[in-house]
C-alpha cells in the first residue's frame, strides 16, 4: 500500500492559491491530500498593506485552523521566504520542506537582496510608481521569463490571472538564524528552464539557493518558473518525489 | 488553428545549408515554412578568403532576394555572431531571434575572444598550415567534442560532410553596439550535452552566452553540438518551442 | 550488426562488485560482456586495513587474470580515482574511460582534497571514531544527498548493503602525471540529481572533474547518484552511449 502524504502549498508572488488548483487535482487523485491557501495580501481585491510577518502568520493560522500536522510543506519562488519562517513557527508538525524554484534566503537577508541589481532597480521603480506600493511584471518578463514553456494564449490568460504584489515582503530583511538550526529533512525541485532569475552561480535558483539547505534531495524536471499552469501533472509527480519520506 | 511560422537558418562553420535538410523537413512537415542558405566561404570548393561582413551581406541578400518578413531568425554555434548583425541590418523583418548552442559575443568581441585559449591556439595553428587561411577539426574533437550522442557510422558520415572553415571570420571583431540595443524578443535553445565549448560558468554556452541576451526564453533539449545530425526533429520540435509568440 | 564491447565496471565507497549486478544484467541482455570485481577492502567482513594502491593492484590483477583487453573501463564516484591509475598501468588494453559522477582527481590530489571541508570533517571524525579507520556513511546523507530519486523502501534496503570504507585510500595523494598524458578516449557520465557533492562549478561533479578531461564525451541522464540501484536499465543504456567508439 503507498504511504498518503499531506501537502500544504503556499504560493509565490502575484499568485493566490488558485495557481495550484491542477497540482491539487493531481495529488488528489493520486491519494494524497493537498492545501493551497493564499498568503495575507495576495489575490486580486485584497488589502496590499502587509509585511512579511503577516504572511507568514497567515500561513501559520491557516495550519492551526485546519489543525494540519505531520505535511510536507512545499513553497514556490516567494513563497520559499515565507515556508522557511513558517517552518521556525511549527517545526514539530512538518515532515518534509520542498522548495520549487524558490528562494532559500540567507539570514539576515530579503528576497530583494537575492536578486540582480537591475531586477531590484526594475522592482523598486514598479512599486514607486504604483498608488499602493505593489509591483505588477511587465507582460514581457512574465511571458519569456517565467512562462516559456507555454504557448501565447496560456501566457495571456495566465498573465490575466496575476494580480499586484505587495512590496513590503519582498524588502524585508528576514531573521532565518533559528531556520538554519532546524532539522527538519529538505528536498529542492527545479524546474530547469527557469530563467526568472537569471542562471548560473551567481544569481541562479539552483544550485546557489539549493546547496544553503545543507543535505538535501534535488528534484529536477524539464520546464519553467511557472510549472503549476504549464505542466501541473508533472509537477504533482515531481512534488511526491520531493516529499515522499 | 495553429500559427504557420517562417524560419531563417543561419549554420556555424564547418556547415553549410543543407546540415538543416531533415530539421526543414520537419519543420514543414508541422506546417511552417523554413529556409536555409548557405553563408558566404562556406560548403566545399567555394572561394574561402571571406570577411565576416561577408557572411553577413550573403544572409542579408538572402532575406532580400526572397523578400522575407515576419521570419525567426535562428543562428547555430558561429552562426548566432552572423544574425546578430543580421539583425542589425533588417530588424523590422525578424519576429525573434533564437540562438541554439550559439555565440552571442560581448560587443567589440570576436567569436576567438570567447573561446578557451587551447582552441584558440589549436585555430591559430591550424590556419597557418592550410595554404588558405582555413581551419578544419580534427576527428577526435567532432567525435566526442561536437556530435558525442551519436554513434560511430554517423559521427564518421557527417565528418565527411564538413568542409574547412574560412578563419578570418572567427576573429573579426564585431560592434555589436546596435544589437545591444535592439528590442526583438531572443530565446536560447541549449543542447545540453553540448562540450564544444567546455561547460561552466567561465567558457560554457549557458548560461554565459544566453544571459547576455536580457529577458529571453530558454528552451533545453538533450544532446550534442549536432543534434541537427543527431535528433533533427526534436531539433525541430525545440525551434518551435523557442520561435513561437 | 551491433558492436559488442567489453565493459569492466568499478564500484565506488561503500560498495562492492555486486552493486552492478542489474546493471550488468541490462548490459549483457544487451549482447555485451561486463565485469565487476570488488575493489581490495571493500565489501563486508574484509580486511580493511588497505592502500589505494592496494585497491589499484587488485583491478588490474583482475583484468590480468581474466585476461581482458580492448575493454571499455567504467568506474564510479571513488572509482574514479581507481581507473585513473589502472590506465596508468594497462593502457593498451582500454579502448575508452567512462567516469560515472567520478572523481578525476587533479595531479598530486587526494579525494579529500576534492570535497567541501565540511565533509572532509565529518569523514575525519568518522574514521576516528571507529575502530578500524573506516567510515559509514550516515542515512540521512545517504536517503537525501546518495539516493533520492528512490521511494523510501529501496533506500533502506541499498543502505543495509552498504558496508564500511576504508578511510586510508580515501587521503592518499595521488601521482596522476601519467593519467594526464594518456590518449584514451574518455567519457563522462553524468546523473543530473546527484548531490552527493553540493552541485556548482566550486565541488560539483560536473563540470568541475568532467572538464580535467580534455576533449571528452558527455552523456547526461536524470537520476542520483546511485542510479545503478534506482534506474540500472537506464545507467546501462547510457554506459553503453557513453562507452562505445
Amino acid at each position: 500500500m503507498e504511504t498518503s502524504y499531506s501537502f500544504l502549498l503556499v504560493h509565490g508572488s502575484w499568485h493566490e492559491g488558485s495557481a495550484w488548483d491542477d497540482v491539487v487535482h493531481h495529488l488528489e487523485e493520486a491519494g494524497h491530500r493537498a492545501y493551497a491557501p493564499t498568503v495575507a495580501g495576495h489575490g486580486p481585491g485584497v488589502n496590499k498593506d502587509v509585511t512579511h510577518a503577516d504572511c507568514v502568520d497567515s500561513i501559520v493560522e491557516y495550519v492551526e485552523r485546519e489543525d494540519l500536522s505531520d505535511f510536507v510543506l512545499v513553497g514556490h519562488s516567494f513563497g520559499g521566504t515565507v515556508i522557511a519562517k513558517v517552518a521556525e513557527r511549527m517545526p514539530d508538525r512538518i515532515s518534509r520542506l520542498v522548495f520549487q524554484n524558490a528562494f532559500v534566503p540567507e539570514d539576515g537577508s530579503s528576497l530583494a537582496d537575492e536578486i540582480p541589481p537591475h531586477i531590484q532597480e526594475l522592482f523598486e521603480t514598479l512599486a514607486a510608481q504604483s498608488d499602493d506600493n505593489t509591483i505588477m511584471l511587465p507582460y514581457e518578463i512574465w511571458r519569456d521569463g517565467f512562462i516559456g514553456d507555454s504557448d501565447e494564449s496560456l501566457a495571456r490568460e495566465t498573465y490575466e490571472y496575476l494580480s499586484p504584489e505587495p512590496y513590503a515582503p519582498l524588502v524585508a530583511s528576514l531573521d532565518l538564524s533559528t531556520f538554519y538550526g532546524l532539522e527538519i529533512p529538505s528536498s529542492y525541485l527545479y524546474c530547469t528552464e527557469d530563467v526568472a532569475l537569471p542562471p548560473g552561480p551567481e544569481w541562479g535558483w539552483h544550485p546557489r539557493m539549493s546547496n544553503r539547505l545543507g543535505v538535501y534531495r534535488l528534484v529536477t524536471m524539464p520546464g519553467s518558473h511557472e510549472t503549476m499552469f504549464t505542466d501541473p501533472s508533472g509537477l504533482a509527480e515531481s512534488i511526491l518525489k520531493a516529499g515522499r519520506e
